[in-house]
């Protein structure tokens, strides 16, 4: 199915995309993050095909956000969990879930509410160093060491390097 | 090449995936974030085919993610921009790109540095109500109004309405 592996291209979301950018792989996350382990358990819950899941699992497993424990001698008879990389994006995928929530209008409201310890809670995408929720008009981009033109970044590469790379379009201090 | 359409999914995530997962959607969102806007820049930044492209601005511009904005009387001359759903969204892809930063290593460093304001920013998903970090072990979940046994959901719809639904599978309070 897959015309192009992102896995060249110089840009973390690009990469990670490689890794979780199908229909399938934040599903299985999500499952995982909610509590389900059994390759059974994920075939009923998502529908998916036993051939596909398979597939999805291995991609998962090879990309670090997903780790198996044997739980019988019979070498299939494993559990599956996320790892620390795989629970940090599950809480990414949280963010999604809620902004599906908001934008995406589900037909009878919020299918599931988040609590986070004891309160409710909404996901949101802040900045580490002042907490402020971050709402897109206020953050600008610089090159990083990694950062060039190369496949999938001919031009943003260039772009920002400028100081008026901003999302918003304003000059930035 | 799609297999299945997420659009009957009760979950938003699997709602959000149906517009913006495939793995072109969410590099054009950063592209138009970054300061793009023409559909030519948008083929030679990412070496996407013009039909493809054509097909996934469609989605997103359904999707309520991009809009266009006319700059000739051609009809076809169209600056495209994100929506407000749209940057967003772009900021839960920067969570995303971090996140890829840190656990898909790119060869050299981090391709871009996100700023905030006049700050160096890691954009983190955060609780709105206490506003600290979310790392996973510290989230559980309930039924939402939408939330039912539903394609996708055939299992876990009735997984989070048990309290022992945590991501940590710690008993809950």
């Amino acid at each position: 199915m897959r015309q192009t592996s992102f896995r060249e291209f110089h840009c973390s979301l690009a990469r990670a995309l490689d890794v979780v950018g199908d229909w399938w792989a934040p599903l299985i996350v999500r499952d995982l993050f909610i509590g389900l382990s059994r390759f059974d358990e994920l075939v009923e819950d998502l529908g998916i095909s036993r051939n596909l899941l398979t597939d999805r699992l291995k991609t998962l497993v090879d990309g670090g956000i997903v780790e198996t424990t044997r739980y019988s001698d019979h070498v299939r008879r494993v559990d599956y969990s996320l790892t620390k990389s795989g629970r940090e994006l599950a809480t990414i995928f949280m963010a999604l879930t809620a902004w599906g929530d908001r934008w995406q209008t589900p037909p009878d409201g919020p299918p599931i509410r988040f609590r986070h310890r004891d309160h409710r809670c909404q996901p949101t995408v802040s900045c580490s160093t002042c907490g402020e929720k971050i709402d897109g008009g206020d953050v600008s981009f610089r090159p990083g060491p990694g950062g060039r033109v190369a496949p999938g970044t001919q031009l943003v590469g260039a772009r920002i390097t400028k100081p008026s790379a901003t999302a918003s379009r304003h000059t930035e201090p």
